[in-house]
């Protein structure tokens, strides 16, 4: 939630005069996106964002996400589009940083999810998986069991200092999902950070999705269980099974969920609380004194993670097999 | 450069419909504005600014803000205008914050202001202070020499914390100021933090002046005086004489400054400095780890002090008496 790279009058004007998009009359840094520096940059034509891409995000896979996006949006997917310059490039360098200019997206993210909106969230994520099939470029999920096992073993000689007796609980949890990791499930590219942040609702109706920068090929269903995780709990603590079986409800309209990806939903569940409880944790042991950035609470996801230890079918979640 | 409070999207929807603006379709939290929480809201029909009031300003005050703005604005002066709700009022609440709903003001602030934007600037700053002449609420300037004397002894003890010797040097110049300090040049309303972020510019030309919430009566010189301080040092260095004489030249075109308001330059000059040499350092010795906000250098100002303690007379900033 903040401004890495000051971006001057200047510099910003010189940038946009390689665009076919009028002349600048206005540009803010917006308090949105905690990894890259994002500006909301007005011309006498319409209204965009411009993002400035910081060091945690890897520049080789900028295009993978700007590619992702532009082939959503071809697709007729409402989501954010990267503009093209005058010689037709939509990656491009600003103050040094690597830059791209995408179009404005209108609507609201919400705090508190209805079951309708749940609802509607699980059928654009399906659309999105049908649409992003026949992309060609693939990115592999850094931060999936690999991922996990990596950050677990950096986090585990200090993750009590969290929470006591924290370390035994990832690594017991590590276990179980070392074993029981599935490897078969229909797979493709996935958004893998769908949180409510990320999705924007006008009049009640869902109107995009934006922040692709975790996208990457993984199996579908584990985007269902990071939604579930991040819409379905009341302040990450009591659970909404009601919601859960909305976004379930509205996937299936579009693209139906088979009965294996059903049965590893639980376990897909577990994994999607262990990621996020690994990340906050790793960054809540390094967090910076001073840092501009708030560290968000691990524990949050110890509950979820707890929650779907208990679940004893699918059927918990709200589904009928 | 921060948001301080979080307004979720059924409370923003609820507060504009108190308006007559059309329908929200978009908000946004912008890095703008050490003091309160900035959103950009664009409905149906506009685009407008949010503000939130955090603790940092007087609730008492913002009826005299808000005229101030509303004034300015009636009489043709460019700059953001409090927009009334259904039943005429502009001081409204929001998650239990004063807050207020401002037009959007085209235009960018600039870091690197030209000779000619001097000069713009000055000019502005001229039919501002002619416009508010018949303005009828006031509000005392509390970072005037009584605030200094304040801040100055709340500093002391701990100044040299900042730079060996710092202490001594407030304490002597503050005598200075003390004994010589005007009373009897032409006051009225001032901006009193007219810095380049609070200036807007769209091709070139000044398109609007911002951020009204340090306005307050006062030696109108004293406003030419804060600019010379945050305009004409390249990067709070070294001294731009001709930005200087630009300022005063655009000031003299809409308001000619006196013999006796030139004469008082290099001393209101010198309140100036110490004005936010003190306030940056009160904020630099009582700094939070981990605050959102950075901490602006307070010896940027010190330089700017010792270049004005050096000045033999008002030609040194460029004027022909």
């Amino acid at each position: 939630m903040a401004v890495y790279t000051i971006v001057s009058a200047d510099d910003i004007a010189a940038f946009i005069s390689e665009y076919d998009v009028g002349e600048v009359v206005s540009f803010k840094g917006i308090a949105e996106g905690v990894e890259n520096s994002n500006y909301l940059l007005s011309t006498t034509q319409s209204n965009f964002i411009l993002t400035l891409y910081e060091k945690r995000v890897d520049a080789d896979d900028l295009p993978f996400f700007l590619g992702l996006m532009d082939h959503l949006a071809h697709k007729g997917i409402n989501c954010a589009t990267p503009i093209e310059d005058k010689n037709g490039n939509i990656l491009k360098e600003l103050c040094g940083r690597p830059a791209a200019l995408i179009s404005f997206l209108d609507g609201l993210s919400i705090s508190d999810p209805t079951v309708q909106n749940c609802e509607q969230l699980g059928k654009a994520l399906a659309q999105m998986h049908l649409a992003v099939e026949d992309f060609t470029l693939s990115r592999p999920n850094d931060l999936s069991l690999e991922g996990w096992i990596k950050l677990a073993a950096s986090c585990e000689a200090r993750a009590d200092e969290c929470l006591l007796g924290l370390s035994e609980i990832i690594h017991s949890e590590m276990d179980i999902l070392k074993q029981n990791w599935p490897n078969n499930l229909p797979s493709g590219i996935i958004h893998a950070d769908l949180f409510p942040d990320n999705v924007f609702f006008l009049n009640n109706q869902l109107s995009g999705l934006i922040d692709y920068y975790f996208a990457c090929n993984d199996m579908l269903v584990y985007d269902v269980a990071v939604c579930i995780n991040s819409w379905c709990f009341e302040k990450g603590k009591s659970f909404d099974k009601k919601k859960a079986s909305a976004i379930i409800k509205g996937y299936n309209q579009i693209r139906k969920l088979s009965d294996e990806e059903l049965s590893a939903l639980p376990l897909l569940c577990r994994g999607a609380s262990i990621r996020f409880l690994l990340t906050r944790l790793y960054d809540w042991l390094n967090r910076v004194e001073g840092a501009l950035v708030k560290t968000k609470d691990p524990l949050e996801y110890l509950s979820m993670l707890k929650f779907h230890q208990n679940i004893n079918s699918v059927s918990d979640y709200g589904v009928d097999k």
